[in-house]
C-alpha cells in the first residue's frame, strides 16, 4: 500500500505507468483543491491480488472516493467497485487503436448492481473525476465547498474575461 | 418545484415522460434503500428555465445528489452540472435510432471543468445511478451504509445460491 | 455582450477559445460575403448564464441567425436553440479522442421541438454554416443574394478552370 | 412539378414513398404552423433529372426553403443544395441495416461550399426541419413568428403541466 | 465449486443466468464432442471472490480450458485470465443497447501480458469457443481429434449435400 | 458444381443457406433481365476446397461475373476474387449482432491487388449486384443493354407516375 | 470534357483536386496495365451540371467503365451511376474527421436500382478500382486479360520470393 | 515452406511484410519463452494456394498452434482455420483508415463451426497470441509452464516494484 499520504481521502489508481500522462491531471486538480490524495499503479490484469487488497482496505485506510483510470479492456474501475462500497469514478484512457472507445465502453457499461461513475475519455475526464470527487467530499466539508466554488467561479471568470477569441488572452 | 417529498436527498429528473420507463428503476432502487427522493420531468430544451431554477435551488432545497436521465442529444445532466455544485449522475436513455450511443456520448464527453458521473445506457444505468448516489450518501450515513451493504450482499448471495444456470432459480 | 459590431446580423459563438481555430472559417466566410457579424466565446458549461443572456437578447440586439460551434458533449447549439426563436446552426468541432463523432451526435440528435441545423464536422462545417446563414439572409436581401451567387459561381469556375488534377492550378 | 399548392413556401421532398412515414411529420408540423407547403417524391438516383429541375425551378416557383429527407446513401439533400441558392434542410431517414447512421453521414458531411442544415435521424428530425423552416420564414413574417412562439410555449407548458412522470397526463 | 462433474476438462462460466441462453451452445457442443465439462454462473462484479477462487483452483481441479461469457462491461474472461495460467476463451454476449460491441471490446482488447482468446458475439461465438477448446484438447487426445474431425467433416458434408438454397434440405 | 444451368453467365454464391433470403433478390433481378445464372451455397469456412474449385473452374465453365454474398466475417467474396480473374461482386448480408457492419468491412476493405466490387448491405445490395453484373455484360450485349435501359426507365417512370406520397400508388 | 485521351476506355473522376493523392493510384495502375484512360475533377456539389454532362456523354465518348472517388458526403459515384448505364466503381477517399467511414457509407449504401461497385477506403481502393475495371474490360480483350494475369502472377511471385519478413527484400 | 526451424511448434504467419512490425512482438515473446517457432508471409489474397498448403501441412510438419496476423479485410486467420484442425489465433493488425476495427471484425466474427481465437488489435494482441499459444502448449509441457509462470510473475513484480507513477522506474 502506498505509504506517502497517511490521510488521503481520494485514491487515484491507474492500470499502468503510461496512464499517468492522463491521470496526473486528476492528481493536479485534487492538489489544486487541497484534497489529500494518493496515487498508485494497480493493474487489474497483472496485479489482480493488489487490486483486491487495495479495494478491501480502502475504507479502513480512510479513503472516501477512488478514481481509477485505465485503457483498452479497462477492468480496473469496475473490479474495484465490485470490492468496495466506496464511490468509484472511472477515467477512460485514450487507447492506441480505438481512441478510448474501448476504454469507455469497458468502464461505463457496468451491469446493474455495481456502479462506476464514468467521466470523459482522457485528460478532461481525469480533471473532472477530481472535480466530481471534490463535489462529493464537499457535501460534508464546507471549506472544500468554498474552494470548489472558487475554482468554478475562476473558470467562469476566465471565459468572461476573454470573450473575443481573436484576441490574445490577457 | 415538486411538492411531494420535502426531505428529498436525491433528485431524479428526466428529459421527457417517456424516459420514466428507464428512470423508474433509479427511483425504485432509491426506494428499496430507503433514500428520500423526488422525481420530476425537466426538459433541457423545452423547459430550460425550469432546468436552471431546479439546479439553482437544489442545494437550498436539501438535495445532495441529482440523477438526470435523457436520450439523444442529452443535455440535461451536463447543464444541471453547470448550474449546481452538487454531484450530478447521468443516465443515458436508449434512443430510437442509435441505441443510446448518442445519449452516452452527449452525457459523458463533458469538457474539463464540469463533471457528470455517467452510468450505463438504460435500465442498468438507472439502477446504478441510485446505487452510486447511495454510496455517496453513505459516506456520512452509517445506517444507509449498512442497508447498502445488505443490498450488495443480497445480490452476491443470489448468484451464489443459484450457480447452475440450467436449473430454475430456487 | 460583445461591443464590437452594433449591426451584427449573425452571431458566431463557440464553447471555448480553442474552437476558434474551426469557427474562424465561419467568420472569414461571412466577412467575404459582406455580412455583419460578431464573434464571442460562450461556454455552455462554464458560463451557462451568459449562454441564456446571449440567447434571450439575440432578437433584440438585431441578430437573425446564430452559428454555434462546440466539441465533445457539445450542448451550446442546442441550449441556445432552446432559448431563442432564431435559427441556430451548429458546427461540430473535431474532438481529441472521438474525432468529432461525439460533437456531431450531441448537436444533431435534438429531440422534436427544438431544432439545430447541423453542418459537417470541422472547417467545412464552419464555412457551410456561414453559407447557410447567407442563404437565409438572402431570402430578403437581394444584394446579398447576388454576392452569394457570385461566391458559388466562383467556386464552380475554379473547378472548371482546373479540370486536370495532374497539373498545377493556374 | 406538383400542382397542388400554388403558393407553397416550403417544399418537402423525399427519396422514396417509404420515406413518407418519416417526412409526414414535417408536413404535419408545417400544416400546424399554417405554412403553405408541397410534398413530392424526388429520387436522386432514379429521377436525377427531376431533382435538377426541381432545384432549378424552386426559386421561380416561390419556394423559400426545401426540406429533403432520404435514407442510406442519402444524396438528395446535398444535390438539391448544389443546384439551388435556397436553404436546404436535410432529414436522415432511419435505414434498415445501419439505423440511419449512413443517412446522417451522407447528408451532414457536405464539403465546404455547399451546405445542408441537417436535423436528427427520423421523426424528430422531420418535425424539427419544419420548425427550423418556420424560424427562417418567421424572420420576415411576424404572424408566423407569433404562431411559432405559441407552438413553443405550448410544448413548454405541456412539460410544466405534467411534471410527475408517475401520473397519467391530465 | 460445482459438484456435478468431477472430471471436467473445460469450465464454462458466465456472468449471469441470462447469459445461459448464449453459453448453452458452448455446453451443447462440448457435449456433442464428448468433452467433460462443467457450467457455472460466476459474476465478476457481484461475486468477485468466487471469480478468484474459481480461477485459483482451476488447475488443481483438473480443468484445462476455461470458456467465459459475459455482456456489456464484460470483465469476467479477462479477470479469470489474470488469475489462472490456463487458456481462457471469451464469448461476448450480445448486449441490450449496443448489440455486443461493448462486450466484444471489453473482452478482446486486453493489454499485453494477459490474453483472452476471443470468439464471435453470441451463439456462434459460444459454439466456436467449444470447438477451439476441443482443438486445444485434441493436441493430446487423438480420440477427441477424430471426433472433432468427424464433426467438421459432417458440417462440410451438410453444405455439399444441399448446394441449392432454393430447395428444401434433404 | 451446379448442374442446372449449362450456359450461366453469372454465378450467384452465398456462404450459407440462410443467406438465400438476401441473395434471392440478386437471382430474381437477373431473371427479370433475362441473364442466365446459377445459384449455389459455397461456404468459405466449411467448404474451402469447393470455394477454390468453384473459382478455378469459373472461367472454363463460361461464367463472366460472380456475385458472392456472406455475413459476419465474410471471406467468401474476397477469397473467390483471390482465385479467379473474373470480376467478383460482394453483397454484405445483414448480420445478427452488428447489422452487417462486420460483413461490409470484411468484404470491402480488401488489400491492394485483389478487388471486390462491394454493394450495399442486404436486399438492396443483392439487387444492385445483379444490376451491376448486367451493366458489365451489357458492354458486349446490346440486347441486354436495351433490357437494362428498359428496367431503369421503368423504375424512373414508377417514381414519376406517383409523385405524391400521400396518395396510394395507381 | 477532357481533351487529352481520345480513346479512353476508363474515366477516372474525383470530387476535388485533393482526391488526386488517392486516385493517382488508380491512374497509375491503369497505366501499368496499358488501359487508355482519362482523369478529371468533377465535383458533384460545385459542378453538378458537369457531373450530368460527363455521365450523359460517357457512352458516346467511348468510355466503358467510370471510376469515381470522393470523400465525406461522397455523392459523385452514386450520381454518376444515376445518369449512365456504364458500370461505376466508387473509391471512398479517407476523410479528415471520420477516416473515410462517411465516404464509404455515402458510396456503398446505394438504394436498390442504381449500383456502385465500391472498393476499399483510400489507396488500396484506388488500385483495386483499376484492377476491377481491368477484369471487366478483359472479358472481351484477351490481350488485356494476359496482362492482368501477368500482373497478378507478379504480385503472387513477389510474396513467394520473400517469405521471411525478417529479411530485406531481394 | 519455411526451412529455418525444423522443430517449430508455433507458426507465425502474416498477410504482408508490413504486418511484421506488429507480428514481430509475437515472435519475440515466443523466443523469450523458449518456444520453437517459424515466421512466414502468407497472403490470403495474393498467395491463396500457399495458404491452403500451409494449413494442410501444418499438422504433419509438427506445428501445434498457428498465429495469424492480418489487417483490413483480414481473411488469413479464418481461412487457415477452415483448413487445419489446429488452434488458430488471430491478431488484428491496426489498419490505415479504420484503426483495425475492420481487421478485428473480419477475424473475430467467424460463423459457427470454424473458430479463430482473437486477440487485441496491434502489438498487445501479438504478444498475447504468443502467451496464449504458450498456455496451450504448457498444458503438456511442464517446463514451459514454469517459464510461463516466471514470465507472468516477472510482469507482476514489475508493477509491484514501481507503484508510484511519478517516480522513474528503478
Amino acid at each position: 500500500m502506498p505509504e506517502s499520504v497517511s490521510n488521503a481521502r481520494v485514491g487515484v489508481v491507474m492500470g499502468s505507468r503510461s496512464d499517468w500522462e492522463t491521470l496526473q491531471h486528476a492528481a493536479a486538480t485534487l492538489q489544486q483543491l487541497g484534497i489529500a490524495h494518493e496515487v498508485q499503479v494497480v493493474s487489474a490484469h497483472r496485479t489482480p491480488d493488489l487490486l483486491f487488497t487495495y479495494a478491501e482496505q480502502a475504507v479502513a485506510r480512510g479513503l472516501a472516493v477512488i478514481i481509477a483510470g485505465a485503457g483498452g479492456a479497462a477492468h480496473l474501475p469496475g473490479m474495484l467497485a465490485a470490492k468496495t462500497p466506496l464511490p468509484v469514478l472511472g477515467v477512460p484512457v485514450q487507447s492506441q487503436a480505438l481512441n478510448g472507445m474501448d476504454s469507455l465502453l469497458s468502464i461505463v457499461q457496468m451491469p446493474a448492481g455495481v456502479p462506476v461513475g464514468t467521466l470523459a475519455i482522457g485528460r478532461a475526464g481525469a480533471i473532472n473525476a477530481a472535480l466530481l470527487a471534490a463535489s462529493i467530499l464537499a457535501l460534508h466539508d464546507a471549506a472544500l465547498g468554498r474552494r470548489l466554488a472558487d475554482f468554478r467561479r475562476a473558470q467562469t471568470d476566465a471565459v468572461l474575461a476573454a470573450p473575443d477569441p481573436r484576441k490574445a488572452m490577457s
